[in-house]
Order: structure tokens, then sequence, then C-alpha cells
């Protein structure tokens, strides 16, 4: 997609400030993916001064892999903040619906903080959008996973939400689903090594910031380019696989090598995103 | 070991999800082995969601590499139901002995929770059975390491602190040790240049939980191949590293390469594991 | 520089126990380039046991990159101990500048605390001495990196804040300063490159409490060895970049395996350290 080569390119340029509030488990790869695409993370996840990095910031990510009260109430407070200045907010409701506490935080802050992004896998969607699944941890299970045959089911999921909530809602998965209550785009890059690896969902939070911070006019396009770049790096990484050989902790390390060194015209032309019509 | 073949492969199979509250210097790498060994991870480590993340979960491993108030009493509430439930627990106690506050979460977590596996270096296991030891921090001192000289003596200090708790208890070191109360397992796998990399010893427990959350009716092989297993993939990585030279950093991506690319059958034909008869 | 040898022998025949108070987003890399500097790391943040860590440690460093109440009053405890105990103390004071909770965290630190070695970026070393910065984050802003136009005045910074704590200070960036009141080191060894890489920053402070730990009397050649060692490593990883290819995934990779092959000798030859004379 054209507009990807634009917004990679944008965001190299302004090099956009990225604040996260975010799991121990996955900060540190996602600290690092926001420097390979062209951002700057700063990780501050105390009520002592979320806000304050909120105003020094071009982008926010709320994350709740490992939720804490300490740190759901940095969440609110940073949320608020980023929507007083107009800031995108990125929501990435890890494994909501695994237990009341994750369902309590995701639903207070889904009633409190206006997001422009929510992303997760389709249980977690699922979880937001119709208050059940079939939630089995932080990882989708895979028969939920969407693909050709539950493609328009999925995309109507992800606008039901998006309608809700004002977020571009997007759904990660062998075929990512970006979409508003208007528009909706499927990206069909990525590959299946990418689950071998811990913390690529949240990495794609990390970029989609990184983007949507450098863009803040554009955030569906800042989103479609996101995934599809991460996307495109799960496949450049692959390819990279099969020649120096190994196993998910080479690929992990050439995930980010791709990421570092995607430029928006190698992007533009690997990224596979279809506009999707419904009526 | 021929059982081991069926242990991995009935792992790949179940995929098992795991249950940790552990330190966040290892946090990621456990993630990332769980996922190479065929399991999926869940770091949750708050009060408000311990025990209901555990119920969801095949196995709970309680590591206390960096110990606080909130995540002790999240690892009681965990343990106590993963009690009742009666799933495997697994139970590391990083650097027990270097500080009265690690020497009283222990004991609590000793006292108050039926741990199926307890796994820690000499140092460590030494300080559970005896109340003392020359603890230098999280690294065993060199001096203190299970070797040809001193391998009886530390069996019988496993199988002291397997009688008074029920648990398997594993010493890790040059040679590792598995042991209950009856049986005693010597594990000649590994390389000296795990030592050089953070959190092998976390990513054991990872293993064996993994291992034991797929096989729960014997977690005393499970252990014994968990170990086996780090230990070829300590061996594979080293090898490899010859080939492609490098140093630590390396070799912590080949190490995660191994045990995502570990079948049944090489791990079966890898592992020296020898029984040992006492009298 | 020749002194580097036999601070880097020292340090690798002693190997150090270091204590860590530091952020959640680098404690996996703090921890291992210690071990590949030649130490042994221990991360304990809680009041419950911070200053008992410290007594059976050679060094403590604090680095507020994730501030809490609950790690900065550890911070305070182990500081204060470390003091009594004639221990080295380096605090990495990160995104000083960005926060009112981050400059109360580290006035009060330089308050009670002695330390003996402050590093930080330009933008962090002129708030601590200035009281104010253009602090955008935790990565200093390019326009204010050391480089030959500006180093007579980055010194003089340096020297007014060394003068005022009685501590050596070093600030990082394309050429490191070390400086205390009356002398001051330029280096310039290292590599654009590590910009890219998160945390390059905390490790160098992590090398400076190896070095440091193992060699307490002289601060001062200990600080400016390791962050030639680091410099030095940067460089060696580039060149093997070059023939490997990749992005910063790999370099974070081969940056570390550059430190844990590092000798004495290879270090004093590749060393690119300045005695500055001012009058």
């Amino acid at each position: 997609m054209d507009i990807c080569r634009e917004i990679l390119d944008k965001t190299r340029r302004a090099r956009p400030l990225v604040h996260f509030i975010t799991n121990s488990v996955t900060a540190t790869d996602c600290a690092n993916i926001t420097l390979a695409a062209g951002g700057s993370p700063i990780m501050a996840d105390d009520p002592g001064e979320a806000a304050d990095i909120t105003q020094i910031c071009s982008a926010l990510v709320l994350n709740m892999g490992t939720p804490s009260e300490r740190t759901f109430k940095s969440m609110l407070e940073a949320g608020k903040e980023a929507g007083k200045l107009g800031r995108p907010v990125i929501f990435d409701p890890v494994g909501v619906g695994a237990s009341a506490f994750r369902n309590e935080i995701a639903a207070t802050l889904l009633r409190e903080v206006r997001f422009t992004v929510i992303k997760g896998n389709v249980s977690e969607i699922r979880y937001l959008t119709e208050g059940n699944a079939s939630v089995t941890g932080v990882d989708a299970p895979l028969d939920a996973l969407s693909t050709e045959d539950n493609l328009t089911g999925h995309v109507r999921l992800a606008q039901r939400l998006a309608a809700r909530t004002n977020a571009v809602v997007a759904i990660s998965g062998p075929i990512d689903i970006v979409a508003d209550s208007r528009d909706a785009w499927a990206i069909r890059n990525g590959h299946p090594m990418m689950a071998g690896v811990t913390g690529t969902g949240c990495m794609s939070a990390a970029v989609i910031a990184t983007y949507a911070g450098a863009n803040p006019r554009v955030p569906l396009p800042s989103c479609v380019c996101a995934l599809s770049a991460m996307g495109v790096c799960g496949e450049l990484a692959q390819q990279r696989l099969l020649s120096v050989g190994g196993g998910t902790g080479t690929y992990r390390a050439l995930l980010m090598d791709a990421m570092s060194t995607l430029d928006g015209a190698t992007l533009a032309a690997a990224s596979k995103t279809v506009h999707l019509s419904f009526s």
C-alpha cells in the first residue's frame, strides 16, 4: 500500500516519543521494536509520573499483560491525560477474559479512556465486544484465529467494537483485520513463526503507536501499515532464517533486524493489504 | 532415556498453559523457553488474579528471584489453589539464604504450599534442607557445584529435602541431580557456557513445569527429562557456536533455537541420565 | 590505556557480586552484560531486603529508569548501607528532568547517598547540575550529544557536578567524558548503532559497577575503562555485523558476544582515551 511508504518515512523523520505502561515480560522487546520502527520509547508506569510523561510523548500504549492496582491507576491517569491532549492511545487488552481482575480493568479503561486503536487477538476482541470468550491465556487458541473461512464474521466483530468505542479496532492473526465503523482492511502478511516468540502481539501495538504518534491524523492507515510492517518483517525474518538456520531464538533477533532496516519503499511493495467492502 | 521421547512428544501435542509468578529479570526468557518447549506461558503476579489464573493453567511456577510482599501474597494464593486442583507446582527458591526476607518467604511457602518439584542450585537446596549455606548471590559458588567427587553427598541432601516435603528435588549444576525420597537420577548433560547467560536456571524450571504440566502423573521423569533437555540444548548450542563463532549473546539465542527445534527422538538419544542406587 | 588491562583482568579473577536496583526494561541485559564483563549480578529491589543484599555485594547500581515509591525506598536504604560499608555506588539518573517524580527522587538520592560514580547522558547530567534541561525522554536529544565542538563545555559541566558531589561523573555520548573535580578524560570509542538498542546506557553503568566492584580503590580509571570497554565492544560488534549482516537485533547479541570474549590486552590496545588538560 503506497501510503505505508509515506507513513514509515515520516515516522523515521519525526522520531516520535512513545509512552508505554506495559507488562514486565515484553517491555524490552517493545522498547527495541519502537527504536527499530523509528521512535523513542519511554516506559513509566507509576501514578507519581504517568500523566507527566504522557504530556511529553506523541503516543501512549496501555498494555495489561501483567496488571496490578498500581499500573492500572497509572493507565487511567495517563489515558485521560492523552485524551485531553488529543494524543493517540493504543489499548492492548492482553488476556482479557482470563480473570475477573483483567475484565474489570478493561471495562473501566474502556469507560474512562478514549482509545484511538484497540488491538487484540480474536479472543480478546470477542470478550470486549460480547462479554464472553473461550480464553485460554495470553495466546489466542488456534481454532479461533482469523482465516479466509471466518473473515467476514471477524470483520463484523471488529466493526461492532469500533462502532461502540469510536476506536480503530485491530484483530491480529494469520489474517490481520483493521476496521473502524465504516471501513475494514485485511492484511495478509506474516508467518506462523511469529507465534513462537513471546510478545509479537505487544510489539505490533508498539509499532502501531510509533506510526500513529508520527501520523496522528491518520490512525486507521497507520494501524494498517504497522500490522503490515510487522507481518512483512515476520516474512523477511523467516526467509533469512531459512538461509542461516536456527529456531525461535535466532528468529527473534532476525525479526528485530528486519524492522530496523525496513524502508518505506520495501514496505509499500511487500504489504498485502486489501480494502474490504460489505453491504 | 526413552521416556523423554514420550514426555516431549506429549508436551508438544498438549501445549500446556503454564502460570508463572516470577522475577522481572528472566521473565522474557522463561516465556520464550516455555513456547520453545511446547507450552504456552502466562505471567500474572498480582493477588487480584493469581488464583484465578492458576485455575485455567496446567502447571504453576513460583520463582522468588525478585521477591516483594505483593508477589509473595500472589505466590501463596496461587500455590494453595494449585494444591486444591492437584496441579503441578514448581518452586525455584532463587537466592534463598541471601537475605532474611527471602528466607522467610521460602519458609512460609514450604509450610503452606504442597510442591511437586523444588529446583535450586546446591547452595539453595542446602539452605532449605539445613538452614545454612555459603550463599553468594543468585549464582552458585563454583566450589559448591555437584561433581563426581561430591555426588553422593548432594544426592543425600536432595533426598532429605524430598523426604521432608514429599516433593521431587532437583539440584542443578555440572551434574544435575533429581531425587525423591526413594529414587535418584544423575544427569550428565549441559555445558559451562550456560552459566554465562542469566536465567538458565529459571528457564530449567520453566521446562520442568511445561513437561510436568503435560505429564502430571509422572513428575519425577518429567523433571529428569526437562533437565536433560536443557542440558542437551546447552550442548547443541555450544556445538553450533563453535561453527558460527561468538560469545554469550549468540549462545543465548542458540540455546533457544535448540529447545524450539528439539524433538523427542533427539532428546532420547542425547540424554545422559543414570539411575543411582544407594543402600 | 594500559591500566584497562589490569582492571579487566582483576575483574575476571574477582568475579564481583553486583547489586542492582534498576528498571524492568533493561534488567535482563544488565544481568547478562555483568556476567559478560566478569561479575555476578543480583537484582533485588524490595525494601524488605535491599540493604541486606547490598551487604553481600561488591558494588551497587541505582538506576531510576522505571521509578516507583517501593524501589525508591529500596534505593535509599541500599545506598546508605553501601555508604557505611564503603562500597562503590553507581547512579544512573535515567530520564531525570522528564517528570517531577524523577526529579524529586534524584534530588533525595543525591542528598542522602554518597555516590562513587554518576553516569548519564548530557541532558541528565545537565539537569542534575543546573536544574533544567531540554529533556525529551530517556534517549538523549541528538543535538545535545558531546562532540569535538562542545567538548570543553561538557567537561566543565561534568566537573561542576563532580565538585559538588565528590563523585566521578560520566557523560555518555559519541565522545564519552569521565571527570572528577580535578581530572577529565575523553573516550572516543563506540558506534552509532549502540543507540539503536535499548539499554546500552544502563549496560554501561553495569560494566562500571562490575569493574569498580573489583577495583574499588580506583573508581575513576575503572569508569574510564568500563566506558571504553563498552565502546570497543560496540565497534567490534559493528565490524562483525558488516560480515554477517542484519540490524539491531543481531547487533544486540553481537555486543554481548564482544563483552563476553573481551580480554584485557584487546581492551588496552583498542581503547582511545585521552587525558584532558584545562587551565
